[in-house]
C-alpha cells in the first residue's frame, strides 16, 4: 500500500469558497451576527471535485490512500476572530469527512485547527476532538504562524501551545506543521512562505527541549523539511555548538520529513542525511506546482518517481517511506484502515 | 588563488561593541544628540583579532583572500533611525578598510549599508560610494528585512530600491543579500531568519522582472542559496506555472549562490542542479558554527572540503568557484587584486 500523508482539498467545489466570501463579508458589517450558516455541496459535486482531480492522480501514479485535509492557503487563521476561524474550520473539516466517508479507501482525514493571532492554542481542542473521535481523523495541520506572514505569535516551544500538545498526546495523533496564506509581500506563498514555516519550525524544535516534556508528540515537517535536509549539517553543527544531543536523539525520536521536493537531487540528499524511519512519502496533490518538468517529462509532483530512483534505499525502506512509517507516526490509521 | 566571497568580521576587538553600546544607551536618552563618536582601535589590536581567526583558518584551509564585511547580527538596521544605522555602518566599514590596508593581500572590503526600517533604500547610496570610491570596497551586503525579523519593508523588486541599483550598476558592485540579526522570538537567526531570508529574496526576485530592468544587477545568495537548489525543481515548476523564462534565462545571469553549506551531501545538491558559473566559494568563518563535525573530523565549515570532494567537477570548475567567477560578480575586484 502506498500511503501519500500530504494532500489538500485544493479542488473543493466553488460553493466552498463562497461561504467563506459570505463570512468575510459579515465581519465587515457591524450588525451582522457571525454564525456556522450552511453549505450546499451535494455528493456529485464532491464527487466530481476529486475524481478528475486526486482519484485520477492516485490511479495514475499508483498511490492508493491520501491522508487528506483541507487546503493550506484556504485555512487563513488571520482572518476575523477565533470565532471566524471555528466556524470556517467547522465547514472545512466537514467537507473532508464527506469526502473520506464516500472514498474510505483512498482518503482518510486530517483537520484544520481553529487557530486565530493572539488566541492561545488551547481553544482548538474542541475541534481537534471531534475531528478524532467523531469523524475518524488521525492528525491535524498545526499553523506556526497564524498572523499570515508576521510571525506575531509565540513559539511552537511555547508553554501556550502545551494544551494542545497534551490533547494530541491523549488522541495520539501527529502534527503536519503548515503555515496558511501570507499577507505578508515579502514572502510568496508557496514559494517562500512555506519553506520558510518549515525551517523555522525545526529551528524552534531544536532549540528547545520540548520533547523531554513530551517524548511522544510527533511532528510531520512538510515540503521536505524546508531547508532542512539541505543544510543538515548546519542543524548538526548548531545542535552541538548550543550543547543540544544529537539530532537523532534530540528531535528525530518526534519529528518526521515528507517527500513534497520536486527533482531527485533533492529527494536524494534527504535520503543521505535523514534516517528512513523519519521520512514519509508524500506529494501535496494537488498543489504547490502542477506542471510537466520539461527535464524528465513526468509530473514535478510526481515524487514517487524520485523515490523509487534512489538506488541504496531496499524494499524494506521504501515499504517504510511508502507505508510503515505513516502507520506508526498517523498512529490511529491501522484502527481506520482495518474497518 | 582562492577567493572566500563570506567572510565577516565576527571577532572585532570588543571597543567595537563598546561603541555600539554606548549608541543605542544614547537612543534611550532624550537629550542625547546623536554623533560619530570615536572608536578606538590601535593596528595591533586588529592584528592581533584576525592573526588567530581568519588568518589562522585561511593558513590552515590553503585559502587565500576573504571578501571580508562587518558582522551581519550586528549590522542591526531595526536599531535606532537612520543617523543611527549611518554612524554605525561607517565605524564598522572603517574598520574593515583597515583590516584590509593591513592585510591587502588577504582581505578586500564589501561594506554594511546604513538602511533603516521604513527608509527608502536611496539613502544608502552616499555611504556605498564612500565604501567604493575612497575605501576601494568592491560590493555591499544588502538587507531585504531591516526590521529585522519582522519583514515590514517592501521585497526586494520594489520600485524604492531602483536609485540604489542603478548607484550598484553604475559603481559595477554586487549586493550579497544578508539579513542581520533576528528581533522576532519565532525566528532563531542563524538557524531561521538567515536561511529564510535567502528563500524569500529568491522567490521575490522569480516573481518580478527586475533583471529586464537591471540585466547587469548581480546579487550573490549567501549560505548556499538558503532552500533554493534543494528545492530547484519547485522553483522551476513555480516559474514555468507563472509563465516565466526558465531560470537559468529568467535569473541566473544576475543571481548567484555561494558554497556555506556545512556538509558534502548539501554541496552535491548544489553541484547538480546550479550551473557552475553561478557558484562562488564561502565559508562564513568565522561565523555560524564553529565546531568539528564528528561524522568527518573536520570543521563544519570547512567548506573547501566538500568542493574538492565532487567528482564530476573538472579542474576548470573548480577553478571558476574558487576564483574566475568571484573575479566576475565582483568586477572591481581584479583592479584591486593587481595594485
Amino acid at each position: 500500500m502506498i500511503i501519500d500523508c500530504h494532500g489538500h482539498y485544493t479542488t473543493a467545489p466553488r460553493e466552498l469558497e463562497a461561504y467563506r466570501q459570505s463570512q468575510i463579508a459579515g465581519l465587515g458589517d457591524p450588525s451582522h451576527v457571525p454564525a456556522r450558516g450552511t453549505l450546499n455541496i451535494s455528493d456529485d459535486q464532491i464527487r466530481e471535485s476529486v475524481e478528475k482531480a486526486q482519484l485520477r492522480l492516485q490511479r495514475e501514479r499508483g498511490t492508493d490512500l491520501t491522508i487528506f485535509s483541507p487546503r493550506a492557503a484556504g485555512m487563513g487563521h488571520h482572518v476575523g476572530d477565533a470565532t471566524t476561524s471555528l466556524h470556517w474550520s467547522q465547514a472545512c473539516n466537514d467537507l473532508i469527512h464527506r469526502v473520506c466517508n464516500l472514498y474510505p479507501r483512498n482518503f482518510v482525514g486530517v483537520c484544520q485547527l481553529p487557530q486565530s493571532p493572539g488566541v492561545p492554542p488551547a481553544n482548538c481542542i474542541g475541534e481537534l476532538e471531534r475531528c478524532v473521535k467523531d469523524l475518524g481523523f488521525v492528525g491535524c495541520n498545526l499553523n506556526p504562524d497564524p498572523s499570515g506572514g508576521y510571525w506575531r505569535d509565540p513559539p511552537l516551544t511555547d508553554r501556550s501551545w502545551y494544551p494542545l500538545y497534551e490533547k494530541m498526546v491523549e488522541l495520539d495523533v501527529p502534527a503536519m506543521v503548515h503555515v496558511s496564506a501570507s499577507c505578508n509581500p515579502a514572502f510568496h506563498f508557496t514559494g517562500a512562505h512555506y519553506i520558510n514555516g518549515d525551517t523555522t519550525a525545526f529551528m524552534q524544535f531544536l532549540t528547545s527541549d520540548l520533547f523531554k516534556d513530551f517524548p511522544t508528540l510527533k511532528f510531520i515537517i512538510p515540503h521536505g523539511g524546508g531547508a532542512v535536509p539541505y543544510h543538515w549539517g548546519r542543524y548538526r553543527g548548531l545542535a552541538q555548538d548550543m550543547g543540544k544531543p544529537p539530532l537523532r536523539e534530540h528531535l528525530l525520536r518526534n519529528v518526521f520529513f515528507d517527500t513534497c521536493v520536486y527533482h531527485l537531487p533533492g529527494i536524494e540528499v534527504m535520503a543521505k542525511v535523514i534516517p528512513v524511519d523519519n521520512i514519509l512519502f508524500a506529494s501535496e496533490m494537488v498543489g504547490a506546482v502542477q506542471s510537466i518538468d520539461p527535464e524528465t517529462g513526468h509530473y514535478f509532483d510526481d515524487t514517487k518517481r524520485y523515490i523509487d530512483a534512489i538506488p541504496w534505499w531496499s524494499d524494506e525502506d521504501r515499504r517504510k517511506i511508502f507505508e510503515g512509517n505513516a502507520r506508526r507516526v498517523y498512529s490511529r490509521l491501522n484502527a481506520r484502515l482495518s474497518r
